[in-house]
């Protein structure tokens, strides 16, 4: 099941230590301008060793495009996008062959497939994520042309918090039509962070939590938000196809996100109803708007015009210098430590990618609903 | 979209007012015993009207077994789950025709579609559900022959926690072979609670703040949490068929399910990962085994053999008696009072859906990982 | 694999002697005016035992809208037709529990699930094509919108041809844009002949034929011809769906279908290239237009807009009263006689069946293409 | 739609006159020995240029793997395989921009998409096969494991027939378990022929009817019949889903495809039931085995054990030397020569193409029944 989207359907391949990794887009609609250098501007942000904060591998992933455009535009045919790996480390893996590392999935592909590429994370690598930005990206920019923006940055490091307020520009009824050069700008403002953190000063102590992690050997995961803006009421289908639904599978098909809540989450748990529920009020033109948004920019799983707000936790990553105790595959218990320098806080590079999970998912259905107005 | 599940595959229908409801599922194998009473017994459990404490509204819902079924038996062939709706209640819709009720989907279904069944939710009616518990009920059936057993209950309500030491089972190592009985009479002490909580004295204390909210006209939600016993070592599929990934996509397509966390969920994110990863212990024959549960039952998307757990925050009920401000569908404001009694707390009916929404995610990836090693 | 279609997506249930067959449709758009009336009719149109020379199985079928219609319109929703299975003969069941039957699927289904329902061809007889018709009848009312006409009908029985001149409307340019009320009057003539020829003399002698068969307790094939007029350029879809794929894997899902062609079809296979192509000249308004017809309204897989044209060969009744030699389960000679009267010759009933496979396609296709142009 | 299969699912990529084609395999189980020799040997014997009697394009193909084989073994992850294309021809593109080629999709993918890729067939060309064929191989290399094997041929070109009692080996219950190596020595004497037929004499017979039509600037058509031997009882899913109904989606996909029959085909039309049915009789081991196979080897879409068999009717080679008339995309007259020499029979190529269609058919449907029997 390496696929998803019904409409706007990618199926993704490629391990980490292989000789590349890519995706193919089925079902993108025709004329879409599309560059390789478009793709390429998402991978760079998500690219580690862009700063001390983040994994040394050097990841200087070249996306080609060999298939689906034609004298610059789409075709309407399957866009395959292809990354090949340059970076194979010389590493001595017979010394983790028959190792599991704690915190990955070394021990679950071996149970289920009874074999592994045991050189890396193999398909359960994060790099398999950078196949995910690059179609992320013609996404990105088919919704563009719709008026939708997502953002995503890191709410939450080390228990550093992005407090409430921020960013400005909020997910009430006032932000339903924010245009898109704020936008812009608190998008830059993210990725001239090191953290992805719009904030300065909660950046500053982001960072200064990942150092300290990274001095002792260790990690830190996270939280990180994901608002859509400029989606319009409507997208989402019943019963299975609602939108919370696939955005969580979308986004907790990452490795490393174990959660997801939406709107006001697991707030939601403790408060009454009179207090939880949006409530209705005129908009612009004698039309409905909810007047509130606690439950994320939808009801009943559709989107109602506001802002779409999720929030992923991420835990830290797995991959520690620190020694760990474990077992080699005979189940003899044997002392761990991982070699080389690790990415002491993987949310960073996760940021990127929960922004493209979700441009995914919108796109997807976007053209659902496109389909079904263009009958009616 | 109302399809879920590639092997075991579900499709539901029906709206709350109109005719019927049902399910149909395709892929369930030949050979199983199967009556109607198999599956009405797990429909009672989630039937409103067994206490005070839910909706009065009295679904005295009997299921029928169209197809797939023949001398007790299943075929291998469609298997056709009808309830006929028999509570029409006699109600002047012409009153909230044209309303949008705070916390539903009437404004969004009628944003999506240019029209709705306005005599209730419609599809987007938690009575929706009843169907997928049909379907659950068969899953559950086959599980068991695989010694697989989920439990469902309510963790919190109205902020009253059932505190972390319970359910006594466990979820570590020790909870990974827990017998069959013991499981029966967890489930047992569950259900006969009122609020689906199987220590006694949280659950007094749980009905007694549901009989508060309900006291003023308002409503209470919580925390359900679901637990899988006895599910082998690689089960899920990378990358977009994870374990997670999958039970994320089936809990949050519940209407009332606002987020969902996976073992340690949130707290992750304010752990370091030398604290998160669960390492690795040898266990019984030279086998490995997980020494801690915190990634809840799975490592990549794939299950370790320990138990999964997972908590989902279910939003308070959005029909409340208290009024409310909204609008119609003109835009004109209006002060709305939604009559009758209504459910003060959803959690105590989403309990078993939440268990059955578990059983179908993981009688599909059974299948498929059978499908797999049939081969090899 | 009981689904069919992506956009309009069918599901159908039911064993011929179970309970009740059936279907659900996702995906038909909101809006439709649809009664059980409309749906009725076309049922009315396969109905066994309207004439002598068919089963006289009664079946009196009644088919109820369970979901997915609300005043008389459809919702958007998921579409629940159900047909009771009223018929339920009498019969020693016993005596065939254990015999497979030549040219039935007894042995197959018996292989394949290691169990099956004897009582009758199960979920393999020709009773399950009315849970298509179903189906079909609501894609008819769509494309009827868009002025897309289907019609279907016997071309040979039992080696009596109806003349390739017939019908009169023709395949070619011309028939491009042929009214409604013409094949209105066409559709009038196949149904009002019992064997489903609109032309008179050639369905006397097709009558006769069967009846010369249906004396010597034997059954007859034939070939059914179906046309689809007013399908617009561009529907098919590269690689795996194009038109004729998905017509094809349609037409031959049913089980007395033995092979399909399109166009010239198995003609082409003797000609040159300058004779088989078809080229294109100047139509309407310096529009292009194919001159001829040979590839049956289509190129590489998608429409040209030219009438589709197919040709499904059905072999003969497999249920004949004629001793016939087989064996039991224990692979033990039996001599057998199945009693009861037959339907001599099956054509008949699939004339109506056939069309509505293609009338499923069609729309499946169409709202496909729709996302698409919505987009651009 | 560029995906084909449920369990073992391929998607193809690319255009002719693009960067390179490719397939991603979803579903492949792990432990199987690959590389990419082994896909080679397949392609190579698709790839024209072989003869005199083929398109002169030299497609020096060479695949590789770009994923999911470790250790020259399958992981069970996607295994994406590509084609880069080298022959890119110095071509004046400029002129036929703005033609219509009789026969081809250029008209239909413009209607469609609104533009092409107008510098050959793009998607629709013939070259996106070689995918196919890449993909067939792996499926090839599966299915041998479980002693099924597929072989196709020419049965016909332009009006050379192969005769009946050929291939020798036959298509009856003594052919059921044909041994391996006699079918190794049909399957070379095919591919040791020009023109893909078994038998010299007819070989040299089609060989110069092409010569003959490739003299006159022309082309031929034909028929190919493709085999499956040692298929077990079982494969095949009602529905929706009839070995048949698959085989005929696959193979009609193919663009120059024009029908298909199965077992005796057409010719069942002017059948009677008497002679038509299979009957069953007592095989080894008091088993059941049917006696004749006029059905090619299914019943109610389910295979019997006996071979499969298929013939499916190819259009003579759309591209032809000899001058025709079109219209450009104006809707102006034009009269047509396509340059350069043409493939004169497009039918050598296609017998490989449909072998490993009806392989990637089998090896779905084996991995689904045995998915079913691992349950039971």
């Amino acid at each position: 099941m390496n696929s998803f989207g019904n409409y706007f359907r990618i199926t993704t391949f490629g391990e980490s230590h292989g000789p590349a990794i890519g995706a193919v887009i089925d079902g993108c609609p025709p004329g879409l301008e599309l560059s390789a250098e478009d793709i390429q501007a998402e991978l760079d942000l998500r690219r580690p060793g862009q700063s001390e904060l983040t994994t040394p591998r050097k990841e200087a992933d070249r996306v080609e495009i060999l298939s689906g455009v034609f004298e610059e535009k789409t075709l309407g045919t399957p866009i395959a996008l292809i990354v090949f790996n340059r970076d194979m480390r010389p590493y001595d893996y017979a010394k983790i062959k028959d190792l599991y590392r704690p915190g990955h999935a070394d021990y679950t592909y071996q149970k289920k497939y009874g074999r592994r590429d045991y050189r890396g994370g193999g398909r359960s690598s994060g790099r398999e994520t950078a196949a995910r930005v690059a179609a992320g990206a013609v996404a990105r920019k088919l919704l563009a042309q719709k008026g939708i923006q997502v953002v995503s940055f890191a709410r939450m490091i080390g228990g550093v918090w992005l407090e409430e307020a921020e960013p400005k520009i909020g997910d009430g009824p006032a932000a339903a039509n924010v245009d898109a050069g704020q936008l812009a700008g608190l998008r830059a403002d993210i990725y001239s962070s090191k953290v992805r953190c719009p904030h300065k000063k909660t950046a500053v102590a982001m960072e200064q939590a990942i150092q300290w992690a990274a001095e002792e050997q260790d990690s830190l995961g996270g939280i990180v938000e994901v608002r859509a803006y400029g989606v319009p009421a409507g997208l989402g289908d019943p019963v299975f196809g609602k939108i919370d639904a696939r955005i969580g599978q979308a986004v907790l098909s990452l490795g490393a996100v174990k959660g997801i809540e939406f709107g006001h989450g697991f707030k939601l748990a403790e408060m009454r109803g009179g207090e939880a529920n949006d409530r209705f009020t005129t908009g612009p033109g004698a039309s409905v708007l909810p007047e509130t948004n606690r439950a994320g920019g939808m009801a009943g799983g559709i989107s109602t015009g506001l802002p779409i707000i999720c929030r992923a936790v991420v835990k830290p990553t797995a991959s520690i210098g620190k020694f760990q105790k474990s077992v080699d595959a005979a189940g003899k218990a044997i002392d761990l430590t991982i070699e080389g320098r690790h990415d002491p806080c993987i949310v960073i590079r996760i940021v990127p990618v929960v922004e493209h999970m979700m441009n995914l998912v919108l796109i997807d259905l976007y053209l659902a609903q496109a389909a079904l107005q263009a009958w009616t």
